[in-house]
């Protein structure tokens, strides 16, 4: 039977402020990438979002980012693969704490933000980052962006690597998505993306904005829980994966 | 053969920021408590502190603090239990994982400034401490002043704790350490800092400012290395214990 | 005719999160305490309180508190009457920046939580916050808890004070607040709320818990608009003031 | 009489952290650029920087930058044009109100580290930055490197500029700065250092890289205090500039 992984950026709320339906979306997927407290979260909201991702059987993944809470971890800035290394590094080790405490697998990385679009272009980046959860634990998965340096840089480190694809995007002839600031960026229509994850998740291939078809590697699709629209769309995914007999299961 | 633990604070540099002499003081003693990033430290100077103090064969431990860098976790918050915890549990893990990734092994915890401060006196911020611990590792050792809730909170919790002393501190007929705004609180002269130190570790007694000889215990003696003087008094610390017979080594 | 202030505490956002119904409560309010920075707030959400407090002709107050976003501002920490004055004034001037860009006075001063609070029983602190507005520019008016430390330091600096009183919080017999963790601290009727508050504002006396009627100043009240209920309440509140021919004014 | 002036960072301490002596290149300088807490400083280091540029009447300016203090503001990070209007002006207002506390007068601003290398090229954060010195106060002067787009913003705005040159680095054919990872950037030479100053104070031009003689505008040099060879060298160039009859004087 054929599998797929949905992940979710989850965990994201910071003292009084709330963001995200962490509780309702995790019944919906595999797999949960909590903030570290860099770019988003707090030793507090940690906690509680690892209790509650091993209350629904969803795997646990660290979701580095810049330390950056103002932006939320979504501009880019000119670090060195020693300061990425680093930062890294002490975020996989701050959240597994939690998973510790609650006696729960530590199970992915996944890069946010600015992190991870640089890291899926700049191949010393994502080797730091490679690097980072190789040293701390080899066993863990990395997540990137399919056909992206972070996937080459995991693979050199001998990791299980995890091929991320999008459902709401659209992805241009050589493979990478479509700029945000082009005007057919963004798949709009909730059937649309639908079928696009389907042709991934079956055929292992894309219809780009050009026309053609080409391969792509689709291990897990990511989704968002943020907002009724968003949850909403990941109740129809989930029954239309359900209806091509494709199970949803984490990667572990 | 005799044995005592000597312990220092360490990493406590910050960016482009530089405090103590790490390299030097790490030949003189048995164990580091390296800042974790919130009250001093950062993931960069985290990870240097972990390799030298595995060079110099110094047992490492986590040295939590509050989230204060502009105050060096120095000032009292009104934190809740839940509050300490959680970031106790994550700063030990964010130090946890350079030790990973030196594969070197994390052996003990010491709260830094305020918390230390709080958790000697306040058996509720010292038991959500010792619980930290305790659900990250409990084979980790809980470093706490001797005689303190903290001490207290760790036995319960079924921690080793370390009894921790200090040379140039003068000690009340309760027990506790002379506060530091009255006028004798601090030994000015290194020889009476040694003597009191070799009465503490040799009888496990101290003499109070009121001429009174008590028990005290003593596991470990903090000392100092961020400047020449506090360099120099470790040295002589180190020869006085030397002539003892007393062998300086980390408890693990 | 009588008139009353009502405020209250806007521009709490901070980065991609969002607390508060700024744009409609300022329909409803005289005077806005506008966030810095520090516990709540960034330069950009400070930029935006500022220009809307100006389109609605509302009074602009700085609202600083201590650097802990974290905790907002509501954890009590050990500073010094220096690093008081220091952060205040820090925090005034950031504020002031977008008042001037905006060419609007900045009318008033308030401090946040736990430093408010902290500032009504100790005279140190109290004087240092009175002491940072009165260096900055000694025409701002200074918000403090009616009968409190607060008021008292900002009278000796020569300051305009503004005596604040609560609507839906009970007074002991000798002025002060009920503490919070009394069951009787809070009054939840709506009615009762708008009564205690006209006795205030006609009478200048207050009811307290034991059923004696003590004097109270009551210069402003403080309101919330962070979510539909209290936005209820204020309209209520408005209408109540309205009837009794009570106009809502800012004191500048 | 011709002048010039010396510009220096200072105020760069932040908590426990002490840099620079600020204290000894005070009497050296005419102009001070006052970190503002985003990069460097704090509320405490700030009120003491100013109230000591007071006591040498040095012209105070406000030295903003990124919001990382982690990396000393040097690292770039991709702000828009609108979180550095915000930024720039938050920062000018809190070195204000020091400089009001001190009833002395902020007489300039200067964008510190990557905020002013991506000044100095990209013409919407340097007009973002110019806007926001406008709004604040139009009679402030903005330093920028001479002949960089953060001049032409400033000249935009109708700003009083001053263009900025480097006595220890050397410049390219096009007017430029030799970057610092070739070779040659550097002027090691004191004596050869100095000769470049008197050329470019006395005759606006200096010798680039390729032999040319190139025009350059010089109202002010950049100088540093850190460490003991800063300060000596300071020392000479003061010395060197007086045998020209060569005044240093602020511009304000």
């Amino acid at each position: 039977m054929k599998t797929i992984d949905l992940n979710c950026d989850l965990g994201e709320s910071f003292g009084t402020y709330q963001i995200g339906n962490d509780d309702e979306v995790l019944s919906f997927i595999s797999s949960a990438n909590i903030a570290c407290g860099f770019h988003a979260g707090d030793p507090h909201v940690m906690n509680r979002t690892v209790k509650l991702a091993k209350k629904y059987d969803v795997a646990i993944g660290a979701h580095p980012g810049f330390q950056d809470l103002v932006g939320f971890g979504r501009r880019a800035m000119t670090v060195s693969p020693s300061d990425t290394y680093h930062l890294v590094l002490y975020q996989i080790g701050a959240l597994s704490a939690f998973c510790m405490a609650h006696s729960v697998e530590l199970t992915h990385v996944k890069p946010h933000g600015a992190l991870y679009n640089m890291a899926a272009t700049d191949i010393n980046i994502a080797e730091a980052i490679a690097k980072a959860i190789y040293r701390f634990d080899s066993t863990l998965a990395l997540y990137g962006l399919a056909g992206s340096k972070l996937i080459e840089a995991g693979k050199k480190y001998g990791l299980r690597t995890v091929s991320e694809v999008f459902a709401d995007r659209t992805y241009q002839s050589d493979g990478t998505l479509t700029p945000r600031n082009l005007p057919n960026a963004i798949i709009q229509d909730s059937d649309a993306a639908i079928k696009q994850v389907l042709q991934m998740v079956k055929g292992q291939t894309v219809q780009t904005t050009t026309g053609e078809v080409i391969p792509i590697k689709a291990d897990s699709i990511c989704v968002h829980g943020d907002n009724s629209h968003a949850l909403q769309f990941v109740k129809e995914l989930r029954e239309a994966l359900c209806n091509e007999s494709i199970k949803i299961k984490a990667i572990r």
